[in-house]
């Protein structure tokens, strides 16, 4: 019998942590060996998160020892908080393999310093790392050993733009609106997720400047040609889920954009191709990413929704870790969504 | 003492026929003479709607005697129902005027019967309509006897696309995301307002083919110059409220977009220029329309709130009423949004 | 013409604050004079309240000066604050009258003390002041300078077990569960009121143990007879209103309830009887108190609700100023509920 | 290797039938055989629930051969059409064991007409029938071949009282006010789930008079001692969940509630005893019964949650059907709730 995969969360007090336990707890192949929080050390998992009491009997670790007895190590944190904990649990367990779910990784040192307004202090790891964004860059995941897991936001647009980039007619200007739900902001109350504040309400914020952006053309570059994106993110009055809708001038023949998503779905399994537009109720809870597309009088329309905390962070983050280990992509992630 | 206005309302147990109800409750110059209801007669209104308990001892008739005794009727009716009523309401009483809140009025009849696929049957009346926006179409609302109330989604749109029409640089395509609540939809029950289906949840419908694009574009021709519209309409989950984020390609100088909606704004006191994106919440009750632009990187932005039952259809029936009659635009219609 | 009522509010900037200045807009016979605020001096009440931009161009002020040049001060303050203001605000202008929508001036000293774990340091108005039922206490309202204003769970519950005290075979025991909005937690974020936390969510909390008990009680004892009252408060996942459902034995006859109940409302324009269970929509935005009673096997249950920021607060503040001023004790509050 | 549990489903078309899907695919031990419904028949399952498309290729049946090829059958079904299908079923399939999640097989004969105003055809399979509490009547289950899954207020209420049935001091008359959410009323539109009635709202309903009083005073009365119970259940504005709290008069001592329910915890892995009042969150998707207790002056409380879907309806089902063929009970059912 195989040993089980031993895995450990840095910081399992916010909503990422949480969400990779609750899937994992599904996972065949996986234990969860190892609970940490820069803050909350100390403390039952239970205690913190009321829903997991009597599934988890753990109690959570400060991040001294962070990586040690581990085959693979999930860092959800702030950004600019990963590094040192990636530095930290490399030097304990040089074989450790790494997914980060925040923003440390994900891009050139240039352009995370220049986004984020933050010195990279770990180059050395930030050169091995992949972008973890198994549809774009399976390959490379698989031969990794630190994989940054994509932006909530930034993945879901990347997802619905990457089949585009090889179809003539299309634009290279793109023009996406995006609706996220409250779970994106993090587990600390904040004015912008109070509940009298975000209910029954919708709102746009950083018009034309989200720090996805970059993230998003540079995962599109590289995986296929340069494309601009002029997005507008708001927030919704719901939990979970982002919907991403993208408009782009096209003047080429429809059948081809509708042929690229159909091979973009025959070789990415979470690929949904629907016939209608999507709506966030039919992924959410579930690693899918739902996509349908329409195109009229010039104008193509691609529609794109995703669980912010499944394929937008702690499902894709462990399919990065089942590629990574060599286990089938879709082990322990094909849970129905959680509709209705 | 002045006498009070005596209004009608076709459509009484609808959500806008309750809206207008409401608000017309507060306005002191007017008196809710008669509800009227093709399916409804003889039930008491506050058995229909039981939040006007003890404020409207009125029970609906049918509408046989429609417009009689009346100043002004309002209809709130599915496309292709008002113009029988129209007609038959200037038959019973000639110097009646009236304001539809419903499509049969807002297009030239070719228009109309292409894009609802109705044959128009009271051209007559058409001739004489005027298309209700009172920023964009003040004057002629004043001089007439029969106003179109726009449709939510394309007043919304229409009065954050107007301020560009007159400004260089700006190009001739939009593209146009939107978001509505539930009441959009109207009373009866359905399956995209069952609440399992739309709690938690957000969906885009008809994606480039929404029956507002010919309003919008007709509206904003008319005002100024021709614009294309490529729109894609969402549900979203929240009772009140509609969303649009409007894209262009820009060239010009961004200070000349802040003059024109300044000016705007100056000149329609319903219009608040926001420093920030708009919020549903901050219009939610209220006939306000809250527009807020940004640009970057050769692309302009305009973000605009209104509630979909007041500015988007109430609201601004009541506000065409008070031009048509010679009141003060803003009288009865200066309710502080409800919020939070 | 009469001189229009000089208006202040204490503690603008919070949701309470916020409810009396959009009730406040609509009274035609009050000015909003001044905004006052210990933390926010100097922004301008639309910067704290964008809803209110274009509506009230007035700048909060501290409290040195408070109640200057005023016909009636309104403090909404956490428990504790208001007596020292209240204090201030009689030096300031020894005729002023004052309603406080807090918890300092609802029980005796000792009472209060007890409940709240804080001394009392303005007994001397606490003599003077009087529990701000108007439906309870109308006539001492009438006559009194200071009046407390109660607690939102503790108002609509005393109004539903009033009219029980005089009947006939009613246990003295009451079971009593609610649930309440989170706009009652105010304009703080706390993780109650987070939106993850708290949206598509229930839950109970203080199980027999809230604070509004003991002013439950009192109120009731001091309006008729004593009932005890075992209460389990519970977080709704909506922005507004409060539903309260009452259980007792009763072995007496079911038509005295219902006419006790049809008598209380006769006497009490904003108490209405309703045919079957209220709903919170229908008393939404409004001062409406909407009840129904419903009796079997020894047992009758009185179902309640109320806007806790309307009834449960400003609009029920509002309505005592009515009474304390002299002026119809409806005007400016007889606005239709918020529906749908 | 042990061959597949084959699973049938009629009613797949509903919410309960989907939540079943939802919650087999995860389960190790079957296989999900056929799909059926009465008026969806040809039908491909994803068609009916897009969030199944890509994990269940079945096409709907009819129910001419409902039961053939089963080793068991779950019926999802209004009350008065299970009674057919069961016995079609076991005609088809002698052997078949069938758990039915509506209320045909709940009640005795002359309770059930008398409850549902509908005569009960298959007396022969009554007889035969268990009703599917695991948590009261596991031993019952685990031998029979038909079981009626309870009700979801009844089965949240029942598991909240049995632990009291033992403990002196306790009256035997009980007040339950519950709150239900909105997938508790099927998938099918209609006024009381309509989006705009249900959100932002709250509401009793039959108020004393439910129909699953008589279903909870059975199961109770079965499993320990008879108890009058006096229930006002609530619609409530969100999708899932449903919370009920239980007053009873009580002069024992407080340790014996607490070691009751701490047992009865210890023997129902299921049942989880929390410090504090219960959350729906904490339980959403999972299988879990959340109970917290408290006493104060002559009164207890109970206050439970469960997901209605979950431990009110599927997941319960499952857990019968885990009994009643020999596998440990909690095969397939300790996934982690949905939270947040």
């Amino acid at each position: 019998m195989r040993e089980k995969i031993r895995v450990g969360i840095v910081g399992a007090s916010g909503y990422g942590g949480l969400e990779l336990i609750r899937i994992l707890l599904q996972h065949p192949l996986v234990t969860i060996h190892s609970l940490y929080s820069s803050t909350k050390e100390g403390e039952s998992i239970s205690a913190l998160h009321p829903s997991l009491q009597g599934l988890v009997p753990l109690t959570v670790q400060s991040l001294e020892h962070v990586g040690r007895e581990l085959d693979i190590l999930f860092i959800s944190a702030p950004h600019g908080h990963s590094m040192p904990v990636a530095q930290r649990a490399v030097c304990n367990n040089p074989t450790i393999k790494i997914v980060d779910l925040g923003a440390d990784f994900r891009l050139p040192k240039k352009l995370f310093e220049e986004t984020y307004g933050v010195h990279h202090e770990a180059p050395e790891l930030l050169d091995k790392s992949v972008y973890g964004s198994p549809e774009l860059f399976r390959r490379e995941i698989t031969n990794s050993s630190i994989v940054a897991s994509p932006g909530c936001f930034a993945h879901a647009i990347a997802l619905a733009i990457a089949p585009l980039t090889g179809i003539p007619g299309v634009s290279p200007s793109l023009f996406v609106s995006g609706v996220t739900g409250s779970t994106g902001s993090g587990a600390t109350p904040q004015q912008k997720t109070h509940h009298p504040e975000r209910n029954e309400s919708l709102f746009a914020y950083s018009p034309l400047a989200h720090r996805h952006v970059p993230e998003i053309e540079h995962a599109v570059e590289h995986f296929g040609r340069a494309l601009k994106v002029h997005f507008v993110p708001h927030s919704g009055p719901f939990s979970r889920g982002i919907y991403a809708t993208i408009f782009a001038h096209f003047t080429g023949d429809y059948q081809q954009i509708e042929k690229a998503f159909a091979e973009f779905s025959e070789q990415n399994l979470f690929v949904r191709i629907r016939p209608s537009p999507p709506r966030i109720q039919d992924v959410r809870g579930s690693n899918f990413v739902d996509i349908s597309v329409a195109a009229k009088e010039g104008t193509a329309v691609v529609m794109v929704t995703v669980d912010n905390l499944v394929k937008g962070a702690a499902g894709n983050a462990i399919q990065c870790m089942n590629l990574m280990l060599g286990v089938p992509e879709e082990t322990g992630l094909l849970m129905a969504p959680f509709a209705p």
